[in-house]
């Protein structure tokens, strides 16, 4: 029997112990590092969710003296290949289920998984609910831009088919997340298009572009696919449809580099030498993009601290996941959301 | 007074002189190596399209004497600031409406500009007409991939709110496109979205899902945004509000790599140093991704041969869409176009 009893920590955190590829390696892993790093026992209490027997001979692989845990049981698991309402409909003694129930019934501050994304997405938002004001809850994911600070992608694939109100409501949540996260007043928010005029692009686009206009934001017009990584917007707002593809696709774009390099490489001997001789180089270089110092997007709009990670999540970036979570709580942002979305549908109403 | 007598030849292509970012000294170039390297004054006559005394002006400073050329007086130019109806509307004395006239006349086999996008798609539209059974023209560009052929992306922004008929259209036009271009059987034709399952994405996506397995093409289903590299599909569906996006979000990869890289550089004298070693290797690896290979992208679907450059068009672009225009003529894209949308169209509504 695992000790479900919750202790008296600042922050209590309920973590999917069966969600990515490589767990739940990667995920005790993970918390080890919090503790070694980040947080004390005082401070945080980690609460494992998944199949018991798993999670504690995996356990035994590591010094758990210096970690404050408890394991709460979950028989199911739900896979990569599970439809995005498996959790809700058929799973419902599943870590993912389970671990976010906990965090609806108050007994954990916040829910982490990188396991399947939609199954996490619907199964959040159904348990936990929406602020008040929040049609659909939203996911937004950091981009890597020359300018220094990160980009905002939102809706970065939670939701296709948006109307101009949940695109503006978008926009309203990825200002109070870049703006707390990042520490900037008023970001400037970007709506992706494909031109500058407020006449360019589809309809949905051209309606979004005066609701922003009209809103309290820091609004500076459309802006296109080769402006993302300028930074030219803090925030860039787009329908979940065109965000998960330039995310993909942006993801995508090292190991396209990587195979054609290979491919040079390949050549000739020659190549071969010159290849070996800038690899270590541009290997620091693209250091900087690294994915995991993000660790896991959180789904914003939602009653709750809900984050979710990359299947293929390492140590690190469930690490810096739960101090997502953390910075989350820490910053009240739900509330801040709550309040901006009463004072934009207020003014748009009136 | 140009001599505007069209002598005869195997080819006659017009091209716009005032068109890009670079006319017309590129356009000029670019005609140079097409007679050097490619085509006898016997098979081929260019025509030059645009302000009579400047084009004079500029040839002066070449020896012209092994191409075979007439000029067309042009007073306006339509410059990329210009609306994408600006041709048709008010500038009936433009280089690029003039030169669109001359193909639909029937006095040259095909027309090329670098100029203004919208204003030459709005324009060779309206003057040529569409090929029968095409509800709306559109273009597809090349991108690289790590196979070894590129794949083409289409619409890559001809066409934003595109309906699934519209899709599917563009999907037989690739594919007849990037057959014969490239000398490929049955190319695999693939549907951008958010997820491999049929019931992913968009309701316009779904519904195009299914319109695409009924049709005759090579249909491999969906594909995501980290496939396009990695050439899975030979031909990438998708509207032209997305194609756009991801083509300019491309198109800027190259810049940030190179802004990064810079940055690092700037770091210490180290990372100085060990750029400038890694620097010639990179570009070689590059090299490959060079744009102006495939020099431009025809309007697919229109009554005629009409090749839109980048407004950046170097020599060698310029040649290559002239080379490309020559390649369309010969291979009767255009009817085989007619053919097979005639085909598709008699499978739907039978």
């Amino acid at each position: 029997m695992a000790d479900n009893t919750l202790k008296n920590t600042t922050y209590k955190i309920a973590i999917d112990a069966m969600g990515g590829d490589f767990a739940p390696k990667s995920e005790i892993e993970g918390v080890i590092r919090v503790f070694e790093q980040n947080y004390s026992k005082e401070q945080l209490e980690i609460v494992f969710v998944g199949i018991e027997s798993v999670i504690i001979e995996n356990l035994k692989k590591y010094d758990v003296s210096k970690i404050n845990y408890s394991i709460i049981n979950a028989d199911e698991v739900v896979t990569m290949h599970d439809d995005a309402t498996a959790a809700i409909k058929n799973k419902k003694n599943s870590s993912l289920y389970i671990g976010a129930e906990l965090h609806k019934q108050g007994k954990v501050d916040a829910f982490i998984s990188a396991g399947n994304t939609g199954a996490m997405m619907s199964t959040c938002t159904v348990l936990l609910g929406r602020i008040k004001g929040v049609s659909r809850p939203t996911i937004g994911t950091f981009f890597p831009t020359v300018s220094g600070n990160p980009t905002l992608i939102v809706d970065a694939g939670a939701n296709v088919d948006s109307k101009p109100k949940f695109l503006t409501e978008f926009a309203v949540m990825g200002s109070i997340y870049f703006s707390e996260m990042l520490g900037v007043d008023k970001p400037k928010v970007g709506l992706l298009n494909i031109g500058e005029e407020k006449s360019k692009g589809s309809e949905i686009v051209v309606e979004t572009y005066s609701l922003l206009s009209e809103s309290n934001l820091n609004f500076i017009g459309n802006i296109e696919g080769g402006d993302i990584f300028n930074g030219k917007a803090d925030v860039v707002v787009c329908d979940g449809f065109t965000g998960n593809i330039v995310l993909k696709f942006a993801e995508s774009f090292l190991g396209f580099l990587k195979q054609s390099i290979k491919n040079f490489a390949d050549k000739s001997l020659v190549n071969k030498i010159q290849v070996g001789l800038m690899v270590p180089t541009l290997k620091k270089v693209l250091s900087q993009f690294d994915y995991q110092d993000y660790g896991g997007v959180p789904l914003l709009g939602v009653n709750g601290v809900a984050i979710i990670g990359h299947g293929k999540s390492t140590p690190k970036a469930i690490q810096n996941m739960i101090l997502r979570s953390i910075e989350i709580i820490d910053k009240d942002i739900n509330n801040k959301i709550g309040l901006a979305l009463s004072e934009t549908n207020n003014k748009t109403t009136n």
